[in-house]
This record gives structure tokens, C-alpha cells and sequence, in this order.
């Protein structure tokens, strides 16, 4: 399967792409607003994954190309681009394509992170709002610390929530979510759910700030 | 210590008794708007714990001489109650006891549990807003199955999120948290950091819903 990582030379970019390059098959197609920074970000990758002698499949490309060559097509970008980047790449998506929507709403003061989702009730039915109707929508992705992804030395063992309302769509992520080494995928339900799985982000960026001992936070369920 | 569990008879204010009965050496007082009714749930935890071999403290009584006699008062109604109940036990509270909160707002449609806080932010707040300035305040014990936790015959390997404004109160609560077998206490910061907190109960009630194999759904950090 083709991945695209929309805004993938950020940091939750840079797991996602390091994790599915190092750990599948899958090409992975890293998307920018600049197509140059994006095969810098894809060289890069690509030298990490190479320097641990294994093998994968990455091409840096402008955002829209990325989205017109893939299957799975990953917003990662933060949440006040997230709107634009589906307008902009709207007409390269159709019915085969999976959107997949990682990104939270936070507002930040002295005591922590808050969610701060916008007036959709989540970024994830934000992108629902805003793609087009035939183009499936899944949030996930949501609750990974993007150092421990992007550290291919890191054991994840940790769990990732999907909600969708396209039974199909979100299928097709569980699989690949699941090809990460160490990541479990749930379902969450629809996407009327995703609030309570964004709100995840902050509450774990809080738990590292607050507990000495803890650095990176994750979630799992049992 | 006195460990006060207001709404004992309900199932959250169970599976704390009977925990807190059965693994600590703690005074357990089963709290109730009938005191008949406190005290013959306090009769039957005790069989509970007697059958196992074990030995516990467990009284009940009304509400307000719960309160009165405790160190620690846990909230353990509907959130709906919350207000009354502090109002109702206010006068029995001084700097000296430890109010808990571990009720959170929800409401439910068609496709879930979604998290629908009181206009304080949390139920958390509420509960800080409506006690006496001088009594210290620990939101706790939110994100726990209550069927779980009230069967002994099962091992918890769950975390727990404390939120407070103030140390001394977060650290006492912390330590009679962790007393409970296979129970983590982790800090989340204060008071204002609550609703991500309470929002974690309508999620992990919906990742039950949706996962054939998952029950009783905890959450730990790692």
C-alpha cells in the first residue's frame, strides 16, 4: 500500500514514516507545502532506516502529489493547518482513498495542556466536515509521543484508538496501525467519539509533567 | 485511617469499600442518605471479605455522621448528586479531612458514552467550588470498571489520575490509592487539568462497547 504522511517532515510525521518504512512494506510517501523539504525529509529517513541495515521504500513529495499517489493519506499536520490541508488537496482524494486524521486541538497555561477541540467537537469531524462526502475519514493516530515513535530503538507497547464511521476505512488502518511493531489499535466507534480520544494528548503530555519519572507518555487499555 | 465512601451502597463506593476493607487496615465507613441502608451494605461487604478468610472495619451510617467521623470523604454518588452531597456533609469538613471526587459527568446517544461536564469545567471543580474554602480537594478514582473493582477475585493492573491544588491532600490520597492491590496512583496536576481526566470514563466505557474481547476497561500509562 501507498502511505502519504501530509506535513510528514513534522515530528508525529517523522514516526509515522520512520515506524512504517522500518517496520512494513509499505511505501511511504512523505508530503510537504515544499516538495524539496520533503525529499530532504525522505533522505533522511531513509539514511536512518539504511544506518540499521534494513530496507525501505521513501519519496518526499509536495503535498497534493503525495495525496494523488496514495491510499492512506495521513494529516499530520497541527490542528489549525489540518482545515487548509484538506481544501488543498481535496480533488486528489475520491472513494479508495482512506483520510486519516491525527492531529488535537490544546490550549496550554501554567497548569497543563487542555483540549481545546474546534467548533466540530473534534479535529477528526472537522476533516469529516471538510473532505469531500465519499472519501472515508478515520481518526487515529492521536495519543503517540512523537519522540518515542520517531525512536526506532523505543519499545511503543502501546495502544492507538480508532473511530470512523466507515466500517471499511477503518479496517484498512487497524491493519497498517497494527504492522507497527508494538502498537495495538482499538475501536473506539464512530466519529461522534472522537472527542474523548483526542482529549487523550493533553491529559498524557500532563501525566509526563507532572510524574518525575515519566517521559513520553502512552496509553493501553485492559 | 477513616475512609469515608458516601453513596457506599452504589457500585463505585462498593468496589472501594471492599478494596480498601479487604487490603488495607483502614476504617471503611459506608456512607448513605439512609442510614439502614448504609448499614446493611456494610453488613454484607463484610460477608464478603469474612468469606474470604479476610478481616475488615466496615460501618455505615448516614451521610453527614460518615463524614464527620472521616479522614478521607469519598464522594461516591451520580454526579447529579455531587452538589447536594457537598452541601449536605459541609459543615462536618475542616482542613483536616480530604474530600475525593471521583464522579464524572456523561451523557449518552446512539453511538456512545461522551464526556458532558457540569459549567464549573469538571466535576472536579464543581466539587472545589462548592466545598468550604479550608477543605482540600483530590479528584481520584475516575477512570475505574466498577464491576472489576468490586470483584476481588480480580487482579486491577489499572492506573488511577490524581488531580489537586493542594500537596499535602494529593499525597494521602495517593498513598491510600496505591494500598490497593494492582492499583498506580499517577499525578495529573491540578484541578484545572480534571475534565481530561473525567473524560477518560466515557472512552473507556466505549472502547468496551466496540472491542468484543474487552470488559471492565482500565486504562494504565506507561
Amino acid at each position: 500500500m501507498r502511505i502519504a504522511l501530509l506535513g510528514g517532515t513534522g515530528d508525529i510525521g517523522e514516526g509515522l514514516a520512520l515506524r512504517w518504512a522500518h517496520d512494513t512494506d509499505h511505501e511511504v510517501l512523505i508530503g510537504s507545502r515544499d516538495p524539496e523539504k520533503a525529499r530532504d525529509s525522505a533522505s533522511e529517513y531513509l539514511e536512518t532506516i539504511e544506518a540499521r541495515g534494513a530496507e525501505a521504500n521513501i519519496k518526499g513529495f509536495d503535498n497534493e502529489m503525495a495525496a494523488d499517489r496514495a491510499d492512506i493519506v495521513v494529516l499530520a499536520v497541527p490542528p489549525y493547518h489540518v482545515g487548509d490541508t484538506v481544501d488543498s488537496v481535496a480533488d486528489k482524494l475520491d472513494s479508495d482513498t482512506v483520510l486519516v486524521s491525527p492531529a488535537v486541538g490544546m490550549k496550554g497555561d501554567e497548569d497543563g495542556l487542555h483540549y481545546h477541540p474546534p467548533g466540530t467537537g473534534s479535529v477528526t469531524a472537522l476533516v469529516a466536515q471538510k473532505a469531500p462526502d465519499e472519501v472515508p475519514v478515520v481518526g487515529a493516530f492521536h495519543n503517540l509521543a512523537a519522540a518515542k515513535l520517531a525512536n526506532l530503538d523505543a519499545d511503543l507497547d502501546v495502544d492507538t484508538l480508532l473511530v470512523s464511521d466507515v466500517d471499511d476505512a477503518k479496517t484498512t488502518v487497524h491493519q497498517v496501525a497494527e504492522e507497527i511493531d508494538g502498537l495495538r489499535a482499538l475501536d473506539a466507534g464512530p466519529i461522534a467519539n472522537a472527542a474523548e480520544v483526542e482529549s487523550v494528548t493533553p491529559l498524557v503530555i500532563n501525566i509526563a509533567r507532572y510524574n518525575d519519572d515519566m517521559h513520553d507518555v502512552g496509553v493501553q487499555f485492559n
